[in-house]
């Protein structure tokens, strides 16, 4: 099965690729090897969801942040290889959570993104993941993830 | 010497390999690099340590954290790897220090982690690094540590 | 035109490259990447800006740190390869930026970094970026920097 039918068969539409804003790309190819930026949770180029975790979010909508902006990295990959079906592996998810003092459940915001990984890709998907309160991120975005991504030969 | 006998010599015993707790992996290999996931200072399942530096916890024990931590990275590497003495270089690491307001000697508590680095892998182990003060960490963790590192041919 | 003399163009002299103060190192090789060690806008030897943004800094001053930050990357990029002509690719900037409560615009800041990749090298420059707000950075930097290059074969 190919990755887009699968993509239909969970119901998912990958959103628009979002574009930088400045002068850096969504993703640069070395060898093996796609990092994309830092990717925030967005829809129709505005950011879908704004607070803290542990304050303005619950672990609930964190999550549902986590999965949008996973999606979001995903449309860029596809955008840079043509078809998700190039994508050998997720080799790695570093998943920044905006977090109110106190907050400690950044594995379980994180989850969202995760899940949809393994679920999209299977095996392939399992991937390796840092779960990281940041104190702040941009435009107030409760979540910015990362994705290294190794590409088939 | 083997890194194994070298441990024997340092009086290290490497703790159980931490497993990930939802849908990731410990480590994923990628061409000659091998990625771990973010690791904090478990001990039997458990994590050992907990609280901010410059709050609950004094340089001292979040160089002991960070310790514990390096060690069950490379407990991940070495059941991923089979051996360490599989390991050509320790590429990176990366450690997030949980912070209160004003603690910035993040350097010295990961001292504890590339010094045991050094002690171990001789040359090999000398790793690029960065410091970095999180506002907060999964489990209430003082350290979470990543690894990069390069694989022999 | 050689990145030497468009450094003179730009009327840019790089720093000296800093000196890690600990068991660790500034730059190390990996295949085709080269990865630096976490980076601060220091100067002969010192840190030239402290505080954090959105409290002691402003966006200009923050922009200021970031240039300077990644000239000291750059410094020891030259020092690992020879030349600066031996990168084929800037392939990630993580952009650390110690952020008070409510400071959301680290985009704006790493900007300051980001110009002037490329303005030195051009489409080789335009790199992949996470802006990130930490709780707190070494010496109460606002700023630490890591790069991620893809090295000519």
């Amino acid at each position: 099965m190919t990755i887009e039918s699968k993509l239909k068969e969970l119901g998912i539409a990958l959103p628009t690729a979002p574009k930088p804003v400045a002068n850096y790309v969504p993703a640069v190819r070395a060898g093996e090897l796609l990092f994309t930026s830092g990717v925030l949770p967005m829809k129709e180029g505005k950011p879908a969801f704004e607070g803290k975790l542990g304050k303005e979010l619950t672990v609930e909508l964190g999550q549902e942040a986590a999965r949008l902006a996973v999606l979001n990295a995903l449309s860029i990959v596809k955008q840079e290889l043509g078809s998700l079906d190039k994508v050998a592996r997720i080799v790695r998810l570093t998943g920044h959570v905006a977090s109110a003092p106190g907050f400690t459940q950044q594995p379980a915001v994180l989850n969202g993104a995760s899940d949809l990984l393994v679920a999209i890709f299977g095996e392939a998907g399992r991937h390796t993941r840092a779960a990281l309160g940041a104190a702040e991120l941009p435009l107030g975005s409760p979540i910015e993830l990362e994705l290294i991504v190794q590409i088939r030969p």
